[in-house]
């Protein structure tokens, strides 16, 4: 048997999964917790490919996911900002020396974008733009077929594309960002600001708030949890209008937590959307959709990865 | 001897060019105003390609740079602004049928970013942006050694990009673009604004501001006119930061009048890209550059085309 394995590295949970050559149906999933008291994250990591290597059977590439900067070319994280010390880690070449198999890296939010592309909600499309919405804003970019990787590897952070200028501060540190206005943690943010500001709202006042409860406040009607997904949705709109002026796709995929809210954050953000395409020729053809993934996206994703760059 | 023919169609001038197989040397140029008492503009263009039309020898292609919004695909013009009833006009097919010659149409952002990486500030870079700051602000996109023209041709619009949510009206109608906020045209309605405010000025008060006199002032030591120029290189830089983490070129090449402003424009917008980019890996090993061509960016950019669809 021929195996690719898939991994996905995230801040919390390391995961891999063995694949055949064909489909979407592991043979083995393996994931652990991230940090541990004694064992690196990268030590880990390696403990972890080695429970999901085959007892017979070659591998005929492993392809990991990043929660970060990655560039691709040279198979280095540049930074994840998760996993403390792991700046300008050469993950790829350690990997290829420890298991002898070639290793492809790729930043999660633009495997996630693969694996839409080539299994997802973006099938068929030659022309895909992914947004993946959770505490930050994610994205990656096809483009003719192929994925929108760039010089060094670092395109497709459409999430940090400034839409209000000195606007409220970025995750990145910088200003008016989308992910500032739109992420879950943005979103968390406005409504904590104007509940402090005295906002009548349902939501619970003696205990931290999170994504989850917004969306249930406002499934049951709570008018601020309401305006809080309309305030994301609509800039989000905005947002891709521009987006598709710049790329003029056929498909945009919407996953993350985010997404999950459905119509009282899609409206707005289609209604926005419509508003501010400077031609209607830029929502001919267009299809909006929901992601097909969740929480399998990164493995999905790197498994793509792996059957482009290293095809049976 | 084989020839190409590229025109350049302005919404004040129409101008075309035969080229030989090789070399920016054009054998005959010639130029005639779009509009006229009696002649439609279609048919004054006809006749300009009869009049650069060889005696001898064969035209490989036709390439013509349109001043709007064109689907190269189809070979349809979908709105040019400035030349009233060119609105999804067939030019392709016409032309075609009565010269007898494969005709490509391009947009003139677009035309122009192809002639600069092929021969100009662009050469021997895969990934490139290209910013015209003229009246408006027009762009064109090289991703891996490719125009990026999208699913039907309309990609490319970076100066349709809203930096500024709920900002100033575009010539689009849409808000907050940057065209809206860094164009000559942006410019002088602000310069304007801020006089009627009383701001102090050697700007004469008794003519229409022009972006020369503009341009001039500020060399002349006008701290309105200085600050005019600063303003918008700030705001041009905000939006190549972002441009920056969405493409990851290694040039990015401006062109257009108002970056004939040099120093004034150029040092504030280099701070404002350096400070608003969300890592220093995009800064690495990146260009920035005025473009080699000017006027003739267009005819260069139709040329560019023909030579990469109809290879001798």
């Amino acid at each position: 048997m021929i195996y690719y394995i898939a991994v996905d590295i995230g801040g919390t949970r390391l995961r891999a999964a063995r694949y055949p050559l064909e489909g979407l149906t592991a043979d083995e999933v393996t994931r652990i917790h991230t940090k541990h008291k004694t064992e690196k994250p990268l030590e880990r990591l390696i403990n972890l490919l080695s429970d999901v290597w085959p007892e017979d059977g070659l591998v005929k590439a492993i392809s990991v996911a990043v929660p970060g900067p990655t560039d691709p070319y040279r198979g280095v994280i540049i930074d994840a900002p998760n996993i403390p010390g792991w700046e300008n880690l050469p993950l790829q070449q350690i990997l290829e020396d420890r298991f002898q198999t070639p290793v492809a890296l790729v930043n999660d939010a633009n495997a996630a974008a693969l694996g839409e592309w080539r299994y997802g909600a973006g099938q068929g499309h030659h022309d895909m733009l992914y947004l993946t919405i959770s505490t930050g804003i994610g994205s990656g970019i096809i483009v003719n077929d192929r994925l929108l990787l760039g010089a060094h590897g670092l395109a497709g952070e459409l999430g940090h594309t400034t839409i209000l200028v000195n606007g409220p501060t970025c995750g990145c540190g910088q200003a008016g960002h989308l992910e500032a206005l739109a992420s879950g943690t943005a979103m968390l943010r406005w409504v904590e600001e104007q509940l402090t500001r005295g906002a009548i709202s349902s939501l619970p006042k003696d205990e931290p708030l999170t994504g989850k409860m917004i969306n249930r406040a406002a499934e049951a009607g709570d008018e601020l949890s309401i305006q809080a997904l309309s305030r994301a949705g609509t800039y989000i709109g905005i947002a891709i209008a521009s987006f598709l002026q710049i790329f003029n796709p056929t498909v945009v995929v919407i996953g993350g937590g985010v997404s999950q809210s459905g119509d009282l954050l899609m409206v707005p953000l289609r209604h926005a959307l419509e508003e501010h395409a400077m031609a209607p020729q830029y929502l001919d053809n267009l299809t909006i959709t929901r992601a097909l993934f969740g929480d399998e996206a990164g493995l999905v994703g790197a498994l793509t990865l792996a059957r482009e760059l290293y095809p049976d």
